[in-house]
């Protein structure tokens, strides 16, 4: 068989270092607006734009003071000073704080000129309307946040590469800066083959069943940040099967091919994909489990994937080879491992070292404990997708997890 | 001062519980495709409408045998059978195998009939064109998914309140569930008060800054499945703040007033919550740090929440009750605790009992292990959000953490 030729089993790691020697490093970039930037990708540095705050605030309600006339200051004696007025919120404060005087000033409020601290109204005691006793000493700088103390002009924001969190929008909101560049999504095809799928709005004849990995892989893509083309179900038959992928290559930045879970199908779709473009496939099988039978290849420029039909098999290859791509399609960086749930194992779980196992497991919270239970069974079963909650990790060297162990759930 | 009748610190566990009693428990629904689904609370529970599969299948690829023509077969004594043609894929297998016979059949085929069990390809060695040898004893039902094995008709897929992830997307196609009712999405109002404050879009003048927590609920709301409907900055003036707000509860099902930072604003924002409608006010003050200085309100049926303007302070109020109240206005149960990340703690913090603590934090990876380096200075400095990768919690009882100290943190 011809793709005995290629047959190169890696790891997830080894699979993406090849793969992304082929790929380019710059994506295309767009101007868009904060509303519709959220979870994007900055495509450029930002840095700051002004000083911010723009002028030194108080931090604190009280009063602004020179720091001077409260020296010494104390409960038995408090140092008595002259209200000279408020500062205005949302103006600027003009009016000098002459010595032996203060202004009332409140949190995020200008300081005045000639005032060098804030005395926290809690440490102050009105005496009448126009006067107050401070009961301890403000230092210099106290409870003041001076002119570009927060961020300075110049100042780095957020580096190229960055997905945009909520908090990132406000910050950029702050500094007036309303419009970024963003990487352009990448637009990923998708498509099936083999004799038996159907698509979901078809109904099965006898022998044939309906695509679930099309609609998984393409909403798991539009999470990872991509805009989605699907390309239908291509028969058993390697002209229809390379008719469809070529075209699917032409409209589209990455492509994924969801095999049928047949040997003879995975073969042909093999055969396919090494024969697309320049360099063609890179690796054939990565060592997960479930997952095994995945082709990665690249046609001029253009990273195709072979994931397995199985869809749990489908979805952990998606997490740990699809998805990098597309972050590095993007000009992200690689991903943080994601945050996993700590939870204790609610049976033992045997493995092969060698090769990184995933196993779907339920997730049920007793007596403020996590319990992690492995849902068992065929790994094709459409079932395991609804009952898993998430996906304990047993590593490459592992042998295996005894009952009651700790164990890292990631997010599935 | 009026408020002070109100004045009860709550936890956000009992802030949530009274506020709940106020609100209603069924949403509204809509009947949307699948490609519109992901990320969507379902509003009815879910159920298989067929067997899956539909069919008795193969669960490898391998030769569909009557397990009683293996008994007894071994690697000396192989069981000898006429091979009968191969199963087709996605086609009805119609014809029976017969005593001493097999058929060649793929993982997914249909099972013939009279076939009782599937012997894998491994355990078999061709003999000829027409004939192969079986060396190990098949039982009855290897290998084998009977129709409704993976689901019955009728079997519970989803529950009502169920947020749906790219697999249940999966499940519900290959069952031919192409659309589902999905709960409405609340539609929040925003607004911020404060004379100091000015739109993102607008030239700040001497003494005002622009508004941060706008953008940054508004994009919350969104991840949380919200609509999102943006209402302005009221200034500091008790009709013009309670035009605004009641503009807002007249066109959304929860209102959220982020309140400038002096103690005035806050104080006024509180009166005009309170007197918009019944009950009113049912928290003033959280037992947490920061976000002490929130408001729980329902006016009427709807919801208000007065967030601190300080805007980390706002995002993790936010997280605390607002997005609690979302689930809740989309029928979908508390959530779980998020996931999070463990790491050591790079230098170490104080903290008070009675109150929960939220500490924003960098985190590294550094010989394997991930380090947190909280990030602190005055908490009202937007470069804190930009800087910060997750939350540490140091909950109610805890005085503190120690440096070296293994604490788990939250995304942010």
């Amino acid at each position: 068989m011809t793709t005995d030729i290629f047959f190169q089993i890696a790891t997830p790691a080894e699979a993406l270092a090849r793969l992304f020697k082929h790929l380019p490093f710059t994506p295309s970039s767009e101007r868009i607006g904060l509303d519709a930037a959220l979870g994007r990708v900055t495509a450029t540095p930002l840095i700051s734009p002004e000083d911010s705050p723009a002028f030194a605030r108080s931090a604190m309600d009280g009063y602004a003071v020179r720091a001077a006339d409260t020296y010494g200051a104390s409960e038995a004696l408090p140092a008595f000073l002259t209200v000279d007025g408020e500062v205005p919120m949302g103006a600027a404060a003009t009016r000098p704080v002459q010595p032996g005087t203060a202004q009332l000033i409140h949190t995020g409020g200008m300081l005045p000129p000639r005032a060098d601290a804030v005395v926290m109204v809690e440490y102050t005691q009105p005496v009448d309307e126009t006067s107050v006793e401070v009961l301890r000493p403000a230092a210099p700088g106290q409870h003041i946040i001076k002119a570009g103390d927060d961020l300075a002009a110049g100042d780095p924001l957020l580096p190229a590469g960055h997905r945009l969190r909520a908090q990132d929008l406000g910050v950029l909101a702050a500094l007036g800066i309303t419009e970024i560049q963003a990487a352009v999504p990448p637009v990923i095809g998708v498509l099936s083959s083999g004799d038996e799928i159907v698509p979901a709005d078809a109904q099965p004849a006898p022998g044939q069943v309906r695509d679930v990995n099309a609609t998984t892989l393409s909403a798991l893509a539009r999470q990872a940040g991509a805009d989605v083309r699907e390309f239908g179900v291509a028969p058993d038959d390697r002209a229809k099967l390379e008719r469809l992928t070529r075209a699917a290559l032409a409209a589209c930045d990455l492509v994924i091919i969801s095999a049928g879970s047949s040997v003879s199908t995975r073969d042909m779709t093999a055969e396919v994909i090494g024969g697309l473009g320049h360099p063609g496939v890179l690796v054939h099988g990565i060592a997960v489990k479930p997952g095994k039978p995945t082709i990665v290849a690249v046609a001029d420029g253009i990273p195709v994937f072979g994931l397995p039909g199985n869809p749990v098999s489908a979805m952990v290859v998606f997490g740990l080879v699809v998805a990098p791509t597309i972050r590095r399609l993007l000009g992200a960086g690689p991903a943080d491992d994601p945050p996993r749930r700590r939870a204790r194992l609610a049976r033992s779980l045997a493995s092969q070292t060698g090769r990184i196992d995933f196993v779907p497991t339920a997730l049920q919270e007793r007596d403020g404990e996590w319990w992690a239970t492995p849902v068992l069974g065929p790994s094709n079963l459409i079932a395991t997708l609804v009952r898993a909650a998430g996906l304990i990790r047993i590593p490459l060297d592992a042998g295996g997890l005894a009952e009651g162990a700790w164990v890292d759930v990631e997010p599935f």
